[in-house]
């Protein structure tokens, strides 16, 4: 997989995709992402990227010439599943969207700065806009950064152990249970006995009335329909 | 306001407290960020932070040790408003939970990573689990740099406009209306005339129905119980 991210800010994006998993699929050769800065494809001595809105109020708006510069001359290199603006008005991410965007080839994610890009922008270019919840960043980079992360992980062969993707929260519809690790007592605290039984179904069993307990507590609605209520 | 966050990878978190926004708040003094890495808190010669999880299976458990250790010296410099950790389980953030958090003085934010950290640090520390959507990421990292973005630009006198945010998607239950700006013609594709016109109460008009048009198309759930159905 390919992802290339277009960003005012690309100091940003500096740490997420040299460290932890994202450098390890990048060594492996499973998964490539290059930032890419909007500057470099402005025009003019003030390397203009922005503007005043139209009609007035506060807050710039991301010009279209440079983001249409940007985008058609990276589509001169590949071709792109999906070209993704990153926006808090977008489609709400989640994992099942990762599941769908973590097969796909080429990605093009537009990161949103300022009060956001031309709407003429969105008509012409994007194919998909995702936002990764109801509140407000100061840029679309840690958002797109997220998206990464989350899709990257997902690439068979980028996390260590691949059975591990598949017991996280919501990959089943369900959050995870708790989980212990030694010491077995740690100032008077416990671990519920079953996880040291050895017992393997009763573990098993143990797991999946906690994910259910713990869902319908914290969650009850990622149970609806479920027959769980 | 003060923001600790403790990690066991704090490179991820190198580029978004050095740019943009959280720069500048760091810089006139009206926030600070530290990343604290959980391995000096480790002892033993391999510095261990994580472990197997009782009753087996795939991933590794962050240790309560460290983490006590950690946050216990933390709390001899100061006492914290909330002891924050970042899990897929936890209360999904989101604009209302940004603006309260923006308040307090001081927050402790914890970074689960691999399968997650004991669930006795939960129980014994843990004030307030907050996830930032339903999807799993490799580390909560990216989330706390999230939340921290998220609660920060919010402070007065952080944003260069402080009029900006108050018109952001969200703060009004609504989506931000389309922007445009120059130039007014883009390869056939022009700007709604009324933004033009300068008329002010006529663009206000345009951009309550356009954000509350954009919001039943996109969002019918933001709207429930407004009247506005």
């Amino acid at each position: 997989m390919h992802i290339d991210i277009i960003t005012v800010v690309p100091g940003l994006l500096e740490g997420p995709f040299s460290h932890s998993i994202l450098k390890r699929a990048e060594e492996k050769g499973l998964a490539s992402v290059r930032v890419h800065n909007l500057r470099d494809y402005a025009t003019g001595k003030q390397k203009q990227v922005d503007d005043y809105a139209f009609g007035g109020g506060a807050g710039m708006v991301m010009m279209i010439e440079p983001i249409a510069r940007c985008i058609e001359t990276l589509q001169t290199e590949r071709s792109y599943d999906e070209i993704i603006y990153m926006t808090p008005d977008g489609e709400t991410f989640d994992q099942p969207m990762a599941n769908s965007l973590s097969l796909k080839q080429n990605l093009l994610i537009l990161c949103g700065h300022y009060k956001g890009v031309d709407q003429r922008v969105r008509d012409k270019f994007i194919t998909r806009e995702i936002s990764i919840g109801d509140f407000v960043l100061s840029g679309g980079e840690l958002a797109a950064a997220v998206v990464a992360d989350a899709i990257i992980r997902l690439i068979p062969g980028v996390l260590n152990d691949e059975t591990s993707a598949l017991t996280d929260s919501f990959q089943d519809g369900l959050l995870a249970p708790p989980v212990y690790t030694r010491p077995a007592e740690y100032e008077g605290m416990g671990v519920p006995e079953v996880l040291l039984s050895g017992h393997e179904a009763k573990i098993s069993e143990w797991r999946f009335e906690a994910s259910v307990r713990r869902t319908k507590e914290k969650r009850p609605d990622l149970l609806k329909g479920k027959g769980w209520e």
